[in-house]
């Protein structure tokens, strides 16, 4: 024992590594059974190690992953762990805070600057005797975070970019490696990383920062491949950017890669909308003007320039910390983001460029990330299926699933997901912009002043309605009962917004004043919320006092027709992939999209916007498209993962597939001519076969 | 045989390939031995194949590399061979024409349009029965071409990039590869090209590219793993850039990559030279200005974008059909032009940023060659040798021989390699720009009017010269004797090139106007052709009525010393490689640099330059640094080799070792103040030991 104790202080001090104690000849008294049994928690696994290893190698050796940035040089902190005091008689061990090496003075230096009570560093901690340790949540490498979506799931924290802090020889006369084949040995050494290449940049500042850091320096690394930063001495931080480009918002999230926390959320418009509002308008913009796409190319960079700069900013970092980006979108806005012609995609067959993942620095595109980072496109499934659907795929894993799934990610262009573990299928469906407020009389974007939710008293046909940035619905915005100083809303009706024109025509149709086929009631002619021009009738959803210019808001007929096309592509779309699987019936649908979330699912059904469904199988999950982009930031896994699936699932062409335009025209009524929902029964106006005459009414109460 | 007749008639309208072939049933009266000898020449390679192989397969198949770009589309005409007709008792078999398969329409079609006449295309060539086939000089794949050097020496062709054509599936409905997909799949198929990636670039132009070439397209591949480039249709020509980067000089070597052969050969001033005339003048810079760095990478830049475009015009290309590059330079010259700072360079312990070879995109330099392209910078071997002294031993070879050998690449740094294939020194000295000439009084570039022949006739010390530019003598010019109209010369002398200042000092010390020691000899300061000033004397080597100005060229006493001290540097350094080698003597001496060609060897030893050794054992070998850059270029197995030799040579530092001071001072003296040179017995001046009073002239006869 007095000579563990000796040897082991010795070994503290010296801080001899496994491998050199291995090379010392160990007396005879004690290598009859030399080795130690170390415990850690809470993953149980044990092994026994020869006396004096340190923790963090003996975690190694175990599979138990303790974090650890500077690779036991005593810099970073990041390996606490706890040494457990007791008889443990279940695991069979006696375990005390003496069984491991006293700390020395370094590891009582750094442990006081960082401010660690409650615990030891693995690096520098050597097994003395049998011993019980704890890993605490924050030293586990590959952490995991669990991300709330229609199912609670765990990403597992392991990017595709790393910090490792190295200390490199210093430059000696004789000595002829060079600066970046002595890091190279360092991080071969220290690191175990082998074949690594250097990119131009960073070789171009090695020597000044080498020097800076008096030979010890912060690498950072992609893939494990590449060096693509080195930054004097030891340096904490590495941060990556998921960005979601929809065709009419981007959105982008800001993420700490090493805890996997969202730093910064910030979105912004599609510049490219000025180009054209669909995908389709853009293609031909592409194709009719020369610089076309240059144009569209340099607007979305340039606007992914400002989100990334307000996204740092608000993080309290610099763009140039940002040293990786994962990119989805569909398969027209990849193409642009990358400076590729999406003309081919405007016509059959619809042919990518590419399909699979690309890697592109970021200075290549002119993206003012740290320039060296590497963006991360995601892969595509087919010409209209993109690596925002991919991003929804991995998000949501369907494919993981029992249960048949119905995934329908709402926006411009529409993409569906119908399956399940065993087969899945793709679809996509040009909604076109009616769902984020386009093509609406009163549209505009979900902002302060949107008309989000609504609901129309059956009775008086009179509206309540609650905009963006009020608490309180219409009806009490003169009641002063919620706390409000004078009772004022902040904000009066300027528009309406995508999930409100939902709410609102499912209100209208509930209270007859839409009939099953979308037409405005020709009874209702004479009704004060009706503005009726002889043929066609509006509604009057917001009188003139509960607006901001005092002109009342009104949902015409068009506003109506737009939002039954919309949804009748995106039923006809579903209801082909369940012709397609031979299925009449969905287990459960996923609402993916921003606007996804804003949806009422029992108003979403009773429009038609999707099929029957048991209403508490049917979620929305946000952004699952930036969720996926998220997910393969922050694991690169998930990148393989993604590409195998995106081949994987089987895409339908909806566009040249006959029983398309069938089920397109008896999907635009409301909610459908033929297809029955017993999930919705007793809640539907009764049907109406012919119009009714001026003075009757036909509806039920809700 | 009727069957196999009418078979191979099949086969060829239908162009089965060997594995659609293989899966056929064939009869039993052929299944017996159905295989026929096919012996192809000058290889002598022989094996059986089954009847109906193509003859390019079975080329393949035995080893026996022949081209083809085209893979078999008969497109290309690369894979031409003769049929041998007769009875070849040797070889065992008896050949003919119709022992394979008659020319298809096809083919006939291209060999007439190719103008073909003496042979077969060998894609679409079927094997009927025994057959010798010979294969031409220029169809077979991987062709050598020799090199004249100390040893001449053979290059086989293997370069880094080479283009393939393909026919790509069309895009189709239903089928979402996207192009790139399906280019990668017909790659695969059709040249066994797996794991590829594509440069963002290419992949922009892709889609109009294939349909351009209605699906059928020229790929350049690089190392056969990134398509750099893309070409509707059929197309030829792949070519290369090989670059020495000198401190005063860049040469650039413009190669078709198919042939080996040399389409431009230019060079051009080191525009660096402004900001410094040798390389630490020019880290200086780098280290007192900000914008150093900056000023001289853009200036080479510069510069080798003008070179670039003049040797492609001069070969009737474009710059930007150049896709592979390989540089050599010294290491300050290859960090500038990485654009990294030579600084580290100018003190010890002159660490390099990377010792290792460098893969770059032309695009990232700024070069334009096809912005694609790849840009190889060869190894360096310590901080003061650098890739040019690489180049010299790739092309030279040393460490492939018995004899050792003493190679000096001279320049305004000169390298030096001693070794054979056992071991190998190499050191650098620092022999400053005289041998450029630069720091003499009329010093000049090797141009028209420079002076580089010289003979100073002992008796009357009446130099005859001859200039760059001129054919005869200076003693010639006014007889008419050689053809010249007027027997007028066309450029008159106007200053010493490198070459003359050497043989100018050697024959001013072997008729006795120079000591030993490098003093002009005070006995003649009376002499007509001596200018003395009272305490030194110049030597008038051309009068007024020889120059382009009137005015006589001299050489200085200081010219003289300058040169002295470059030559004993070199000398030094070499002796301190001899010393640390521990012997006395050197096999065989390489004199390399373009400006080691142009001296007379006798007289570089004379001079005390190299030491002694046996006379027709000296060799001059041109631009060595320059022919190993092109033989990277058109070698990439000879890139690995290069990377191998550079980590295996010991290099010595000269610069902080006691015994080089040493040496340099016993070197000043003309040839030597201690070592001997008994391959120059009889023709040094006699010893004299002290100055002769002056009337006295101590001298041989020549």
């Amino acid at each position: 024992m007095l000579f563990l104790t000796l040897y082991s202080i010795c070994a503290t001090i010296l801080r001899f590594d496994t491998q050199q104690r291995g090379q010392m000849s160990m007396p005879n008294q004690v290598s009859a059974d030399p080795d130690k049994l170390v415990i850690f928690m809470p993953s149980g696994r044990r092994a026994r190690v020869p006396a004096g290893t340190p923790l963090l190698d003996a975690a190694r050796q175990m599979g138990v992953e303790i974090e650890s940035i500077c690779g036991g040089k005593l810099t970073c902190g990041k390996c606490k762990v706890q040494i457990q005091e007791g008889s443990f008689p279940k695991h069979g061990l006696v375990s005390a805070a003496d069984h491991v090496s006293p700390a020395s003075e370094d590891e009582q230096r750094l442990t006081d600057r960082l401010k660690i009570k409650d615990g030891r560093l693995s690096c520098c901690t050597l097994v003395n005797d049998d011993v019980l340790v704890f890993v605490p949540e924050e030293s586990r490498a590959h952490k995991q975070v669990i991300r709330k979506s229609a199912t609670e799931r765990v990403i597992e924290i392991d990017p595709a970019v790393r910090k490792v802090y190295v200390e490199v020889e210093q430059a000696e006369l004789g000595e002829h490696r060079g600066d970046w084949g002595r890091l190279q040995t360092a991080l071969k050494q220290e690191w175990q990383l082998d074949n690594l290449a250097i990119d131009l940049l960073v070789l171009r500042r090695l020597q000044a920062v080498l020097r800076k850091g008096k030979w010890a320096v912060t690498v950072t690394l992609w893939q494990n491949r590449e060096v693509i930063d080195v930054q004097p001495g030891y340096q904490e931080g590495v941060y990556g950017l998921a960005v979601d480009i929809g065709s009419t918002t981007v959105a982008g999230y800001l993420c700490d890669l090493r805890t996997g926390d969202i730093l910064a959320t910030e979105s912004a418009m599609n510049p490219q909308v000025s180009f054209g509002e669909d995908l389709m308008s853009r293609v031909s913009y592409a194709m009719m003007h020369k610089d076309g796409l240059d144009k569209m190319h340099n607007a979305i960079i340039e606007t992914l320039n400002k989100l990334t700069s307000r996204a740092a900013k608000s993080a309290g970092i610099r763009a140039r910390d940002i040293h990786e980006a994962v990119f989805v979108g569909n398969t027209t806005m990849v193409h642009i983001l990358l400076g590729i012609s999406p003309v081919e995609l405007g016509n059959a067959p619809f042919a990518l460029a590419n399909r699979d993942a690309m890697d592109v620095k970021a200075r290549e595109l002119g993206l003012r990330l740290h320039p060296s980072a590497n963006l991360h496109v995601m892969p595509s499934e087919a010409g209209h299926v993109g690596a925002d659907n991919v991003g929804v795929l991995i998000a949501e894993e369907p494919y993981k699933q029992d249960e048949i799934v119905l995934t329908v990610d709402v926006g411009t262009n529409a993409e569906i997901l119908l399956g399940n573990k065993d087969w899945m299928f793709s679809a996509s469906s040009p909604t076109g912009p009616a769902f984020e407020g386009a093509q609406i009389t009163y549209g505009m974007r979900a902002a302060p002043g949107a008309i989000e939710r609504v609901r129309i008293d059956p009775e008086s046909l009179a509206a309540r309605f609650r905009v963006i940035g009020e608490e309180r619905w219409s009806d009490q915005w003169h009641q002063g009962d919620n706390g409000a100083s004078d009772g004022q809303p902040n904000h009066l009706a300027s528009g309406i917004c995508g999930s409100g024109i939902i709410e609102v025509v499912v209100e209208m149709f509930l209270a007859g004043i839409l009939l099953p086929d979308g037409r405005v009631n020709p009874a209702l002619a004479e009704h004060e919320r009706i503005n009726w021009n002889g043929k066609t009738g509006a509604y009057i959803l917001a009188t003139g006092d509960q607006t901001g210019n005092g002109q009342p808001i009104v949902v015409t007929q068009t506003d109506v027709r737009n939002i039954q096309l919309a949804k009748a592509a995106l039923y006809a779309g579903a209801k082909l992939l369940m012709m397609r699987a031979d299925i009449e019936k969905v287990d459960r649908i996923v609402l993916a999209g921003a606007f996804g979330s804003y949806i009422d699912p029992r108003h979403a059904m009773i429009l038609g916007l999707i099929p029957d469904c048991e209403l508490d199988k049917v979620y929305a999950v946000g952004n699952a498209a930036g969720d996926g982009a998220r997910i393969a930031l922050l694991n690169k896994g998930k990148r393989i993962e993604a590409e195998q699936v995106a081949h994987w699932v089987r895409y339908v062409e909806t566009a040249i597939d006959p029983d398309f335009q069938d089920q397109f025209v008896k999907a635009i009524h409301l909610p459908h001519a033929s297809d029955s929902f017993p999930h919705l029964a007793g809640q539907l106006p009764e049907p109406i076969e012919a119009p009714v005459d001026n003075n009757r009414r036909s509806r039920r109460r809700r």
